[in-house]
């Protein structure tokens, strides 16, 4: 089901500018029942993105409604809510009075076998690099061509997703996913402040692992890690098995963040 | 009037992966009457962004017939094709069989005053600065939020474009015009090899400049340049008046310009 402006419809105006520039943002927000234990952070990152986008922020309280509505029923779902700048004339100038468009739609989970979460997940490595475009970094918005273009670099569904570098040779993230690794025994995440997405996934172990470094991860220290796991709001946390031909063997912070991920009410398969 | 698939419609899936991801491209072409003088240069960019993202191209005919339709009856007009990947499931991965969405709509010409065509346009220096994106230079994609945060930087409508430059101190182009320069007696414009937009105006005036230096140029070569104008495919040839506190005036490169864009069969009044 799917709700455009609160009407429940499945299209939007030919002349959105969420089409026309992709001059928007969005979110996916995994639902258990009628529970969304991230709900309050994706809210965050939404209103921050809006901000800094100067579009005009939705109201959390009725993205709720919207969002319980349109996965009511279902065990488990997908709730991926999009705010664009909304209908506009012709050219880049933003309208003097925008009115956002927002849509609010229901996914089925996606299937990650149980030996996915047990073993790891394959990884290509990507040779699409990101960008260093600061003042898009962290948000999520709707310029996405890069993270398409790195995901159609493999097609082999052995492989569960790619490791994505920026153009100075750091690992910054999976194409859908942040990426933590454990180095000499001390836990790291990418930094997101020239590209990626601070994801909220990722803000969650932040919070777990306060001994976390946050910084430049270059992809050679992250082949020599002694764990590599992903964090993504929908998959939950994914140890990675291997990346091309280097291999890593699920470790003792990966085990404990797939356990806290559990604890915060979601489901047992991915413990 | 407007065309979605060859159907009169005016919405698109809110699946559509143009609004999901910005996974598309674009053209917009001016109509005088029923003549579109650079028709053929517009669908050649639009099939080599096509074949670049790997989205079904389009076919030219069709195009052509649909954008026909649109105009009827505008004595002038822009024509907007956007091709997207269609609508897709959630997720990156690009559809194993995807059907790309078409939409060809009409708009009015955008007014600009003769005097703007003699006497030149006032640009802002933008602050926003384009990331190197090699993969995605050159092609008019639609993830295009560096323009519109570049185009918000200012609303005193004595301006009519923002010079923007790359993260290097290059200058790279408008928000919506390529960039030429006089230096030294020498046409110039930048490279967009690793970002900006190969323009079909900046490639007629190519053909017309054998002499023309394509290469970085950094700012303030560009500041102090003899003559400065932009190619825009709709607004044609527009000297620069000034950059900020930078005063051009129009010099003999440019009138020649503007006389070659006529001379295409584009109104007299940008002469």
């Amino acid at each position: 089901m799917m709700l455009v402006n609160g009407q429940p419809r499945d299209s939007v105006s030919a002349l959105d500018r969420g089409l026309s520039y992709g001059d928007g943002l969005f979110e996916t927000i995994r639902f258990v029942g009628d529970k969304a234990p991230l709900w309050s952070r994706h809210t965050q990152r939404l209103l921050a993105g809006c901000a800094r986008l100067k579009i005009p922020a939705p109201d959390p309280q009725q993205l709720w409604q919207e969002a319980l509505l349109v996965s009511m029923g279902l065990e488990q779902s997908v709730v991926r809510i999009t705010v664009t700048r909304g209908v506009g004339e012709r050219g880049y100038a933003p309208p003097v009075l925008s009115s956002a468009t927002r849509v609010v739609a229901a996914f089925a989970m996606p299937a990650v076998p149980a030996l996915v979460y047990k073993n790891g997940i394959r990884m290509h490595l990507c040779q699409t690099a990101l960008a260093d475009q600061p003042l898009l970094a962290g948000i999520k918005h709707l310029n996405r061509l890069e993270q398409v273009l790195a995901r159609a670099e493999w097609s082999d569904p052995s492989i569960g997703e790619g490791l994505v570098c920026d153009q100075h040779g750091n690992a910054v993230s999976a194409t859908a996913a942040n990426l933590f690794a454990v180095i000499d025994g001390v836990p790291v995440t990418s930094t997101v402040d020239r590209c990626g997405v601070a994801g909220v996934a990722r803000a969650v172990l932040l919070d777990a692992l306060p001994t976390c470094q946050i910084r430049d991860l270059p992809l050679t220290e992250c082949l020599r890690a002694s764990e590599l796991f992903l964090s993504s709001s929908i998959r939950g946390i994914l140890p990675v098995l291997a990346v091309g031909d280097t291999v890593y063997a699920p470790g003792p912070v990966t085990r404990a963040m797939q356990r806290h991920w559990r604890d915060l009410g979601f489901p047992t398969e991915q413990a």
